[in-house]
């Protein structure tokens, strides 16, 4: 191989996919590897944990096809300590020369066919759609804060990518709360996949300000995200997902109208004092005061309490744990949020007052 | 005590004095308290480790005298939490209610009796000085990270000032390196005390740009830093600091002036190379070429070299620890550097070119 290319693009790539070659669990060393591909007119870098591979394509100046992989980490530092000139890359069995003005440095590699075979997709046939990098990263934010960590259940370690009534739906849950978005509002083929987290997780630390739309790819057991030059495939997670329409209140009892950034406040400092109740506060709405608060149930640090005028139609009382009041909160970009609920043990429901396209529910504490 | 206070200017207290409660290493539970006195205009705020204390004077209106303490933590995250109003503070037995606007907290006290007593200070009998804040900044940045964290050796776990020839300087020393700054030009009362690490990054943390100043005190076992509204009072390590003057070389066989921007990147790109050999690096100069070079020695990772230009007077070659050399370019300001070497095992001198108030010496590896 001998290959010529521009420092900036190469840092670059290797940033992202670096990311992918260090995430790796499995033993093998050649999984810390990136595999180097100098084809045409493209350099190709290529890493995978085996869950997931990322490839990304760099324009370059090919004198010469091959390919090799080097440790992912050291080939994406070096990179990106060297100065903003053209690098030249020449490989000669196992070993890698990289060089760029007065820096030269040999790494040593190991050969690409130990490099493992990564899945090929038939793109003509997959379900594909695009979507707005913006609008992929504000609804995948809002979600994936409800999906589980639990090995023991993995359809609720992924985001539930399903069809309705024509729209597409994404959707988590981790059996304490769910969160449901519109994601794309036509969409013509049924889907029903769950995709893991950490590949969405990855999505999302791709984008960069450049890329404008997102190209999904579905076809059997896998999932391709495309983000400009940047291509990051994932098993889909062989698993059913929880018919999670039915745990979603068709009416509340009470629905009260707050002020975001005001509730947020009440919560955070509520929390503090619920150390030791693991985080649980008491959300209270009095018809008679007019007035919405959250308050700390009493403890060894002392109590607390604040109230918000707000306009309630009914008395209720519910206890949260401040952490998923908090992230859900934290989730609606909205300056006003709509809080409904219909008893101490009915789950309580979060949405935007503006787009009835988020809905996030929380399910209460015992009190 | 019954006292109205500002949020922004109690929160910027909590900020600082609860650090120094969250540090302490004692079981004692009232070390994670802040002691807060209500006495003629001002809200004292007391925090203490055992080792240092720090107090912040808040000007209030004081309606009630008194004293309490409460955990700091919670008060500082309570209090950052609140909205920028007037706060309310009355306490009534262990008990501490605070308020603000619709918010309202009970925080579960200890009586101040039980708070250790600080030492106190006759000011006007201690040796004292000024320092312009910017100045005290940069030169103990650039010196205590040569301190050590070897506990066994209690003389370098601090930060010697020791007046010499009309001036005060500041050093430390870790056994492997040392630097050594001017701090003061004319001093007349002899100083010779060693300073805790713990308690200068602690007046550091505690430097907002609206101090200008820094005042210093010392008398007896006890060293005293005054920043506008915040006093900082260390105890003196008890213990002889080596003779490190002799320890400086007078002369070296030759000396070569580098750019730092420059040596600090061919540094970085090196000691990625040099992870299994502990991190050391060779710096070589050569006359007839007239370059410096900066290399890994070579390793299961691979090799590399990168050379600049440089007018050298004899040729020389170094092994010295990256992360060391690192550390002794960051903390210089200037874009020039004089390196300094006599021969493979005598100290390495670094200094700035402009002027010679700061000298950071290094230990050679052997190689």
């Amino acid at each position: 191989m001998e290959v010529e290319v521009l420092q900036e693009r190469l840092a670059k790539a290797l940033s992202i996919v670096s990311r992918v070659a260090a995430s790796t669990k499995a033993g093998l060393p050649i999984l810390s590897n990136v595999l180097l591909r100098a084809e045409g007119k493209q350099l190709t870098l290529t890493a995978t944990n085996l869950e997931l591979a990322t490839v990304e394509y760099v324009n370059a100046k090919i004198k010469k096809e091959g390919t090799i992989t080097v440790p992912a980490r050291l080939l994406a530092d070096f990179v990106s300590n060297l100065p903003k000139e053209e690098i030249k890359i020449i490989t000669s069995g196992e070993k890698l020369t990289i060089s760029a003005g007065k820096y030269k440095s040999v790494i040593n590699g190991i050969l690409a066919d130990d490099f493992p075979e990564l899945p090929t997709m038939d793109e003509k046939e997959a379900v594909s759609f695009k979507i707005p990098a913006d609008i992929f990263k504000e609804s995948v934010n809002q979600v994936i804060i409800a999906s589980s960590n639990d090995m023991t259940r993995p359809a609720l370690t992924g985001v539930y990518f399903n069809t309705f009534e024509g729209a597409l739906y994404i959707a988590a849950t981790d059996g304490y709360r769910l969160a449901d978005k519109k994601f794309v509002d036509n969409v013509k083929s049924e889907i029903k996949v769950i995709v893991p987290t950490p590949a969405l997780r990855e999505v999302l630390s791709s984008l960069s300000d450049s890329v404008e739309d997102v190209e999904v790819m579905i076809i059997d057991s896998q999932i391709r995200f495309r983000l400009g030059e940047v291509e990051i495939t994932s098993k889909i997670i062989d698993a059913s997902f929880p018919d999670y329409r039915q745990l979603i209140p068709k009416n509340c009892k009470a629905s009260v109208k707050l002020n975001k950034a005001e509730l947020t406040r009440m919560t955070k400092v509520a929390a503090l004092f619920a150390r030791e109740s693991g985080g649980s506060v008491v959300c209270e709405a009095s018809k008679e005061n007019g007035s919405f608060g959250v308050s700390a149930v009493a403890s060894e640090l002392g109590e607390n309490s604040a109230t918000m005028e707000a306009k309630v139609s009914e008395d209720g009382k519910v206890t949260l744990n401040s952490r998923y009041l908090l992230d859900s909160l934290n989730a609606i970009s909205d300056d006003e949020i709509e809080f409904s609920f219909s008893g101490k043990l009915s789950p309580v429901v979060i949405k935007n007052t503006d787009n009835a396209d988020y809905t996030h529910i929380i399910m209460p504490l015992k009190s």
